[in-house]
């Protein structure tokens, strides 16, 4: 079993590489080699694991790659919403056209290897139904959101024409994310616990109305494992799953962090409107009916609890 | 009123030149140049159209077609279902990345024309609700149907970014299509009846209980037009529109075709039972229910009855 992961440096791929390292094996079995991949250096945890540096947009670099055709490849690489919205060459370029110079190096070469695609809830764009069916149609409003759906199509007609086994995953809201804050409008989703958690303030941008849909770091890397173990011929024609999530309002995250640890932590959290973000944020989906998902045994998070818990059991210093 | 049609030597390119020629205006305004582009050259049937052979998938060549910028494009140009699933590389050069080149092109260009973009009912696949809705998610079972699907999320994309104006119509199956017969599993639909018309005998692959939805050239033409004038204000976010079609069973095509000409034309059809042919079909689309279009003033062919006669007004010697 030899795995390449894209997007390897990035917080999930190092998950994902330390999760596949503890297990030892994948779809039965033993993984012999893992290739990191990714425009930086990925950590080398272990000595299956080897890291390569280097850019899926340059030509002849996904060929390289492949060579041999690895068993399993998780395409975790990608630009970030809010760069790919910031900077719209940079977004096509990496999102969009390293994800087909990737598919088109495993159209070419041999082997038919599972190849699991990490997409996101940014392929659904507003005014939605409550809950959002598994047959909702994807009208993205960010050229993030478009480049994820353009890559499930592409991901969707390859695998038809069995170029390849691919298998792609809408994942939710990734929280409670590690690391400092960032700019990203969605941030405060972790933000709001991850501050106070650390005994700082932490700025509440919107409603505690507002609903969200979560999925912790632990539950997205099962969600890819078991992407990479499940039985493809069940999904049909259609291998694009919306993952399922917790769907929780911003005031249900903040009883939680009560629960968990207490009210001093809540009391960190600082009410600061942000009309520029509540305006980003009402263009999001809030609850999604992935019956598919659930259906192939894809299974989220208990509740908001159990992510606050995984958070600090797996990522407090 | 400057107008640029790409694949304007094509059936449905030549009746819209001819369509803009008789209108004589475009959006309140005087049609004054109309550049017909295509691989091959396009009949000049009046002095404000010029031909112009080009091959979108070359670099450069959609620049040179946008100077200065027209305030409409008609962009029609595509290789067929047939052929995009024979020729994978062909399909995507010309469908997806000829289509990309445009709208790049556009996107650097100064100016924001309308652009109308010809897709397809091929952008949905089986199985489906009866009828299908117009948030029904996209999940073609072509290369032809992905294609013309990336290049509505392009189209969507480019348009709430401000580089265009777009609106995507997605055409139900033409017919009856003229000229002579051709390899394509929809090519019975309109055979049933254009063969028997001209005297010859036509075969029909699948049961009489078949069900499609179908739109007449001169109400495909109508499409574009009221594309081309309508307010895409009213489209928010979501430009791309399913086409209302009449839906009919092969059975009421025949019926029609009998009340219109009488039962020796019916007399030609000739069962020739193709389990190829009836298993692609199954995985068409019957029955739109297209109520965002229907709204916006997209006016289908009255009835079957309606389309046979359009074509005998139209297209018969």
């Amino acid at each position: 079993m030899q795995i390449l992961i894209t997007g390897a440096a990035g917080m999930l791929g190092r998950k994902l590489t330390k999760r596949l390292v503890e297990m030892g094996f994948l779809r039965g079995e033993t993984i012999r080699q893992i290739d990191l991949v990714d425009i930086a250096e990925s950590p080398v945890i272990a000595p299956i694991c080897s890291s390569h540096v280097a850019d899926l947009t340059r030509p002849g670099v996904a060929d390289d790659l492949l060579t041999p055709v690895p068993d399993v490849i998780f395409h975790l690489a990608g630009v970030v919403s809010g760069e790919a919205e910031a900077d719209f060459d940079k977004g096509m370029a990496v999102n969009l056209d390293g994800t087909r110079a990737l598919f088109d190096a495993l159209r070419l070469a041999h082997g038919s290897p599972r190849v699991v695609f990490t997409s996101s809830i940014a392929v659904f764009g507003a005014p939605f139904p409550d809950p959002i069916p598994d047959d909702f149609h994807l009208t993205p409003l960010t050229s993030y959101g478009t480049q994820k759906m353009i890559s499930e199509a592409l991901l969707a007609d390859y695998s038809r024409r069995d170029f390849f086994d691919g298998v792609g995953i809408r994942l939710p809201t990734i929280s409670v994310r590690p690391g400092l804050p960032n700019a990203a409008a969605s941030g405060f989703f972790s933000g709001i616990i991850r501050e106070p958690l650390a005994g700082v303030q932490a700025p509440l941008p919107v409603s505690r109305e507002v609903r969200h849909s979560h999925a912790s770091p632990p539950t997205a890397i099962e969600y890819m494992v078991h992407a990479a173990e499940l039985d493809s011929s069940l999904l049909g024609t259609r291998p694009n799953l919306t993952m399922p999530g917790v769907s929780v309002t911003v005031g249900e995250q903040i009883e939680a962090l009560e629960r968990v640890v207490g009210p001093d932590a809540v009391a960190l959290i600082v009410e600061a409107g942000d009309p520029v973000v509540a305006e980003i944020v009402a263009g999001w989906p809030q609850r999604f009916d992935a019956r598919r998902a659930l259906d192939l045994g894809f299974t989220p998070d208990e509740s908001y609890d159990a992510i606050i818990r995984a958070y600090l059991e797996d990522d407090t210093p």
